[in-house]
């Protein structure tokens, strides 16, 4: 952890700027927080009206104070909050909490954000905000936040971290935790983020030993090293990272940049970024917190294989189907498991799996307690689903919840309990377990829980290259000839060709490659060529030759475009078009885009990312991703394709993209076939920035 | 509504036949709730040993009773419920609840179960059940049911109704409607519906004109024709109905077998079926009831234009990520209604849409009741979301909630509130306000509403048609030549094309269709030419004709299949292949299936379903919900598909399929074009049933 992000999270003293009487105030709360919540270190109110606030003695200035505090919480607004800010990096206060709104979030408001920030790090401060609602660590008692909710719902110290963009969207899943008696150490809004970032105060928070779950809220990743850096030290932690990005819409990018100033990510980066990074993505407040408790318990799943019991067949039902759904298969329970149940069980009861207990329960409580043990020794299952949706008088509540929780003690597999009815369900989180509402909400919890285990396990080693600038002269086109080449020497199968200038040359090339040849003109001035009528397809003779380089010519004169040549190229035979493209993300950098080819890549679109650096098996896994994948592992008796020179030459076009100076590339198409030499690029456009003069 | 169910949802009289002193027992529980919930007809505790129970005289025996009361619940087991069900039939029970379990569900206790609901309703006594939990009206107080929810959250007479096969769905929503304080007036379990089905329950619960919003759950739909029955009243009733379905999935159907011996449907006909009713599917159990506050509002949505309302920018950013993925834009605010926001909130609120009230509201509760008249006024919405995620201390908010209220009632659009503090929910719920505890959640159940009421509007009108038989024998192909003319016979355009048995009769055709065509070997034997060799394309000589029809006949030959002549076809021309096919699902009868064609039509698929009876108009929103439709549309500057001779075709087929003797057909492909010509059936495979010998 920096010394900096330090002083934010745990500082020794703390100074309040506009430090208020009125604890239901912007700059009362804090003050009543930290007297409530037990921070031990120094507390400052600055306010030059009044002598005490809040019983503690107030001093008018910053500079009044005889020792610069780590933290000041700024909680004037506007032109007193820049003023403010800059008091503090004069007295050399460590990090500032700046909460007042109007900046970056406001139209033209993001220069001004920028340099008052840039202004203030200059001179060795940290700025958190502006814009926001301030920092919690309840581990040390410093909350420096004036969020209603640490008076609604009262704080516990526990190993569930949340960071957030948002002031609301750091508290309401603390109050969801809180309301379900998970405790939480910290709920930290950085804002506007025009210096700290959310995503370099997780880092930090990650290094917490005390978390054992990280809940984050994003509306934008200007940062994604900081991002990367706070997985790295995640993963070395065992700590499981949970991230809610919001603005996936534009819709919701437009409430976002009004918000929180924040900037549009390209969504499906961001689900592949942190896809590679091992965090899960949220999609909603509810899913942020959905699974909080499995991973709490400190299970360890070993795979997705779902036995599910209950004493309704409903619940059997509604929790297979949502299994099923979701790639949780329901295996047949062993033989000798089921038929130790039926000595047990009702002749009319399922047990195979799921397990319909049925309504014998009520007659008898001891059924769940006696079956329970029996399918803890079967060897089908690697997690359980528990259903009781209707219980009450007449059953023995409590002895189920303490045989679930022993059954789960027993097994150390994960066990959720769909528990509907308020009072069962207490009863079961009395002793520990997760309880859901409905089948689907089980099943959906446990099934984050476990692909989530399955995603950390194969994410990529964090890397947290720091951004690479491009240079900075004007985007420029390379021609069909120059990018084939510049693939060519990345190591890309590239189809045979030759440029030519006249048609002399261009019938000399027939005779080389063989017929049938492909003519194509060739211009840096042209991306698009077949709209301009310069490819000429299936030539085989020198007079067809000729006409086309006249042809190519002419089309380019027409289209006011430099004549560079023409490509004559061998006609190759594949059996599918595939497409490799490459782009540079402003925030996450080198995307590539692999996928079908064809005449409707547009309209029917169907492709994978992939951030580099990748591996091959990234690659294999992407294409078993699209739509087309089973034709390319062969169907109707076709073979499959060979695809090991097709998924080197993404990995090459991965490497390419290292360079900075590659804006963007397309290989469109990039045939394939039954043999791997039948993997060849047919056509290509690179897009390179020079230095600036 | 039929007298016998009259007998089942308002019986006069109850008999218990296994009555028991114990409340707890299956036996004592429905005497206890007749008591409790103020049953006003007689009750006959019937019981061999008591002269009393719980406070009732008892009598041994049914036909003790001196007369035969509306409704027996048979609380006993097995073979004595088999015989207390014959009993009552003898002495001229109307309806029968049989709570026994070990029939349907059970392996080879279908064809006992069928034969003892057969020789009931023979004698004039209908079956609820067997393995029914029971049957509560609360309008009535007639609770036969053992259920005890009844017990855990104490009933109050509302206007949902529960219709359910499953004991435990039947009484889940209903625990979980009551938690929120509405009312339930019909709460009934129909188990394995050995006679009277949930769907045709359904259609006698949906009468009731008290009901204002009908749920459904269903494992199995034998019976879509009283389904569409209950669909008919409720839509005369502007009564919405929504439908838990499960067995969605193997798995899920395997449990649900096991359960109530429920069979499969094909998961996406009843989809389909659903829609074309008008009855919203829900996907879990918490769906089920998730937006019964919307439907009891009594609000009509006029469209859906959502715009949002928050103290907090990340819910407005959720909102509106949440409703784009949805389908719901959010609209600018009209300029003066921005211009009258900004004069009330501060400089940095956002006032476009959504409405970001910020932080400020903390300082000044008024800024919620004064901006909600202005936006009340706006042209702009259909629906409001308004989210409170954080309030309390600080914040007056039983005043947001009297102000979202009013604003409700004089907008008289939707409202949902976002509220996850159980604080601030309350007060909210308290004032009649829809509440969610996140931002999906809210705009889920506003969609589902909205959705739900485009659904009903332009929902075929239910003709709940008796399902016709088809002929008993079994079934043959028709060969190609017969199905061409078949089709052709329908109105489909079909390929000029001429069933020759020689080569001499094939040349003559070659010269009256012109060059070149098609020779494809014809015989009912092979529903698969191409890949017996059976199929040659391009012919433009005689000779080659020849060669053609005498390699079609050793193909049949070597195939060991009839040789029914060759069929000579013209060659033409069509942009794209699609096909329509149609089989005959054995609960829905006829299935049109329309979509993309080609050689990947299994491995990617892409079609769509319709259930005649249905019209052009219903073929064309099919056609739009594929997802070659952009494509069908026209992209790239190409011209759009000419697709009204394709769309008579599938209505043709629609029609043909209501002849029951035809088993299916595929009509794959057909080629359509740029002009109605180009539409025409390539290839078409029937299957027919004959009478039986």
């Amino acid at each position: 952890m920096t010394a900096s992000l330090k002083a934010a999270l745990d500082p020794c003293s703390i100074a309040v700027i506009g430090a208020s009487e009125n604890p239901n105030k912007i700059g009362g709360r804090p003050l009543l927080y930290l007297s409530r919540f037990g921070f031990r270190g120094a507390v400052h109110p600055i306010n030059p009206n009044r002598g005490e606030v809040q019983g503690l003695r107030a001093v008018p200035r910053l500079s009044d104070l005889d020792e610069a505090p780590d933290l000041a919480v700024i909680a004037v607004p506007g032109e007193a909050a820049v003023a403010a800010l800059d008091e503090c990096a004069a007295v050399g206060v460590k990090v500032a909490v700046m909460m007042a709104s109007g900046f970056g979030e406001t139209a033209g408001g993001k220069a001004r954000e920028a340099e008052m920030a840039a202004r203030a790090r200059a001179r060795g401060l940290r700025v958190v905000g502006p814009n926001s609602q301030g920092l919690a660590n309840f581990g040390t008692g410093a909350v420096a936040s004036f969020s209603t909710m640490f008076i609604e719902a009262p704080p516990a110290d526990g190993p569930v971290g949340i960071v957030s963009q948002s002031g609301a969207m750091s508290v309401v899943p603390y109050g969801l935790l809180r309301g379900r008696g998970i405790g939480v150490r910290h709920a930290h809004a950085t804002g506007n983020d025009a210096d700290v970032t959310v995503c370099e105060l997780a880092a930090s928070v990650a290094e917490d030993p005390g978390l054992r779950l990280l809940l984050l809220y994003l509306e934008s990743i200007p940062d994604p090293h900081h991002l990367a850096q706070a997985a790295a030290v995640a993963r070395a932690r065992d700590l499981p990272i949970v991230a809610l990005k919001s603005g996936r819409t534009p819709a919701g990018q437009a409430a976002a940049l009004s918000h929180t100033g924040a900037l549009a990510n390209e969504d499906r980066v961001v689900d592949a970024f942190l896809e590679q990074h091992g965090i899960w993505r949220a999609r909603d407040t509810g899913d942020l917190v959905a699974a909080a408790e499995l991973y709490l318990k400190g299970w360890r799943p070993a795979g997705r294989r779902l036995v599910a019991i209950s004493n309704s067949g409903a619940t059997c039902v509604l929790a297979a189907d949502a299994a099923s759904a979701v790639g949780m298969p329901l295996e047949p329970l062993a033989a000798d498991t089921q038929a130790r149940l039926r000595t047990i069980l009702p002749s009319f009861a399922a047990t195979a799996n799921p397990v319909d207990i049925t309504a014998a329960l009520l007659t008898n409580s001891r059924l769940f307690g006696e079956i329970l043990p029996v399918i803890a020794a079967d060897p089908s299952a690697d997690a359980f689903l528990i259903g009781v949706p209707v219980a009450g008088q007449g059953y023995d509540v409590p002895a189920f919840a303490r045989d679930a929780a022993a059954f789960a003690a027993e097994t150390g597999k994960p066990v959720v309990v769909n528990a509907p009815q308020p009072g069962v369900a207490a009863a079961f989180r009395d002793q520990g377990l997760p309880v859901f509402a409905s089948e689907g909400g089980a099943v959906q919890a446990l099934h984050q829980f476990i692909a989530h285990h399955e995603l950390i396990a194969r994410a990529a080693p964090a890397v947290p290259a720091p951004p690479r600038r491009a240079p900075a002269g004007p985007a420029r086109l390379l021609n069909e000839a120059e990018s084939l080449a510049r693939l060519a020497a990345a190591g890309l199968p590239v189809v045979p060709h030759r440029l030519c200038r006249s048609a002399e040359e261009a019938v000399a090339a027939l005779d080389a490659l063989g017929a049938p040849v492909a003519v194509k003109g060739c211009s840096r001035d042209v991306p698009h060529k077949s709209d301009l009528g310069l490819v000429h397809l299936g030539l085989r003779e020198p007079d067809g030759v000729a006409r086309a380089v006249a042809a190519c010519r002419d089309g380019l004169a027409r289209a006011g475009a430099a004549y560079e040549g023409v490509i004559v190229a061998a006609m190759v035979q594949g059996r599918r078009e595939l497409l490799i493209g490459a782009h540079r993300d402003p925030s996450f950098g080198p995307v590539v885009v692999i996928g079908d080819g064809g005449r409707y890549v547009e309209a029917l679109p169907d492709s994978q990312i992939l951030l580099p650096p990748f591996g091959p098996e990234a690659v294999r896994a992407a294409l078993a991703r699209l739509r087309i994948a089973p034709i390319l592992a062969g169907v109707r008796g076709e073979p499959p394709f060979a695809l090991d020179a097709f998924v080197a030459a993404v990995c090459a076009v991965g490497r390419l993209m290292e360079d900075p100076a590659i804006d963007s590339l397309d290989v469109n198409p990039i045939l394939v076939g039954t043999d791997e030499t039948a993997c060849l690029a047919l056509d290509a456009v690179i897009v390179v920035r020079d230095p600036a003069d």
